[in-house]
Order: C-alpha cells, then structure tokens, then sequence
C-alpha cells in the first residue's frame, strides 16, 4: 500500500492525537479533575499510539496495518469515555470523541485492507 | 498563547513530519542513496523535532516557542538540502522542501510572538 | 560530538521520559487529583521533550545541544513540583523528581559543552 | 499488569529505539549506502514502534502487549537484516541485532503473559 493510499489515514491519526493532547490539557484545567482522570489516561494512551501509527505510516512499513489494529480499539474506547463527558457539556471531551471515531474508522479500514 | 492560536503551527509541524519520513523513505528506494544521505539524515532529524513541537503545542506548554525556535532552523537546513535533489527532479525532495519552508515560517513567528 | 559522547544524556533522558509519564498515570490514581493537575502537566511536557532530546542525540543531530537546553529547562520545572508532592510522601513524585534532577544536570552539560 | 512488571521491556525498548536510530545514522555514512537501504528502512520503523511500546508500558497501558506483539515482530525482522551487515563486520548493525533480538524476546514474553 501506498504512502498516497495511507494518506487518509495518516491525517486522522495526527488529528486524532494533537486532539487527545489538548483534550487531556483542558481535562487538567477542569474544577473536578478526578472525575476526569480515565479520559485523560486514555487521552495519553490514544495519543501515544496514534503518534505512533501516524509515524510508522509515514515510512509506509508493513507493520503499519497491525499499529492500525491498535489504534482503532484505543480510539474506540477514547471516544467512548469523552463521549460521557461531551453529554455533561464538556467541549474539549465533544470534540476528541469525534477525532477518535472518525480515526478509529479510518484505522479499522486499513487494518481490513491489509 | 491558546491552542487555537497554536492550531497553523501545530497542523505546519504534523505536516512536516510526515512528509519528511514519507521522504526518508523515499530517498532510500531511489538508485544513488549515497547522494541522498545528508538529506535522508536532515529529514529523520527535523521529522522527530516536528512531531515533539507539534505534541508540545498540543499540550499548551509555555515551551512550545522554545521547540519551535529549534524546529524553524532544523526545517530550513532540511529544506535547503531537498532543494538540491528538487532541482534535479526528485518529487519527494520537492514536496518535502516545500513543507519544510511552510513549517519553518509558521514555527519563526511562533518563536518571536512567545 | 558523537553517539558515545551523547549516551550518558540519552540514558538520562529516556530514564526521565519513562519515569514522568509513570509519575502521570500513577497521579491520576491518586485521590486527591485537582492538586496534582499542574504536576501531571509538568510530566506530560517533560516526558514530550525527554523524548525528543533523546531521539535527537540518538541520530547524533547537531541540533542536539538546543533540545537539551529546553531539556533541562522543563526538567528542573518539573523536579521543582514534584518535590513538592514528594515532600508529602508521593514515592512516584520522589522518583520522578530525581529522575528530573539527574536529566536536568546531563542536559545542562550538553547544552554547554555543544 | 504493573509498572514494575513492565520494567524489563520498557528498558529493553528504549535501549532497542536508541541503538536503531544511532544504526541508521551510521549506515548512511557508511560507503555503500545502497547496500544498507533495507536495514535503514528496517531501523526507522522499529525505533518508531519501540519508541511507542514503551511510551505505551510506561503509561501501563492495557493495550501494552498488543504493541509488544508488534513490537517484537519488527525487532526481529530488523534482527535479520543488521545480522546480515554484523557478520560483514559492521559494529553498528551487531550492535543493533544484538538490541532487536534482546527486545523481540522481552515484548514476546510480555505479549504472551497478557
């Protein structure tokens, strides 16, 4: 597969990740931190590995469709505990649940297509 | 500085990062790689100083404009070795040096406006 | 400067990076973790710039002796604030201060010697 | 599974990141280059991956022992390559067969204890 075909793919990732980053950030700022504090140890993780999966694309290695496998499942259960928070009002926790659904379907593609 | 204010910088650096392995690896596929050392080096070392501003902007931090003094002269060394190679045809080496010279001019202003 | 010259920082650094992002996860377990929210902060910058530093001085970048003067910068802010809460009795802040402390002391040597 | 627990692979991940980068920066400036195309490439894409792995068991991550898995595939394939240039008697790619091999097996114990 090509660097032009992980394009998509790549893009998702790096957004999803800048996304994480800041939302763990906002979550540090927020008055009940502690009620916060799975999203923002799945923020760090969905991060890391979209990080990762952006990377490992980039070079167009073969191991990118495994790192995808990865990648989807984080960012499925990222976007599944922001998602909570998003229905409390929280912006930052709205926006990083749809950066992760739309990486993890983007991810989910690759990892199949592989 | 905000994260929104730090968004056309941190979108320049993830950019960069990518195209600068993309072209690594490219650089690696091509006939002569020995002429394409420096430049292959220059892209590993401007690709993990682009992804690190971009992680730092995500997280806010007041360091950013530290990274990104670093990031803005690694990304013109970058860009001037790939537009040796651009000259001589190479796609990769023109795409790459491009990127480079949008990243260095986002994280200059970022680095004088901290 | 070479790859041996560099190792001594780079064990440092990689050391620093794996305990601060430890020190994160191990705070948001705390109970109390509104008080930690400027030290988890701290962490996730840190481990960001430690791991930069030490990629960097890996591909013996000239560029090295910059990212291990922020190093040192984030460092010594980070060991700063988790003294505090080591002073409390939190052994993951113990360790990550000195584990800060040690980088902070490898950076400033590199950044000065470059 | 604990940080403790994760130890040994975070150390041999991050030791197995360093030697990769500091081997692909040597191979290009070795005489042939061309030569050492498959074990650059081979080098960045496990420094990549190792670099995550242990971003990832430092966090203590759940998803640890799926990068592990990953992990250890590509040390070992890097392994082989860099086996190949060791026994030519290039003290980089020894070196970094010696550092895949050791963190292949650390990540396979660690994929299989999960």
């Amino acid at each position: 597969m090509s660097h032009q075909q992980f394009k998509d793919c790549i893009d998702a990732c790096v957004a999803c990740a800048v996304t994480c980053s800041h939302c763990a950030t906002e979550c540090l700022k927020e008055e009940d931190v502690k009620m916060l504090s799975k999203c923002i140890q799945l923020d760090l993780e969905c991060a890391a590995i979209c990080r990762s999966a952006a990377e490992v694309m980039s070079l167009g290695s073969e191991y990118s469709h495994h790192l995808c496998r990865v990648c989807a499942d984080v960012c499925n259960a990222c976007a599944e505990e922001c998602e909570k928070h998003a229905q409390m009002g929280m912006e930052h926790c709205k926006e990083c649940a749809e950066a992760c659904r739309k990486c993890a379907a983007a991810c989910e593609k690759m990892a199949t297509a592989a």
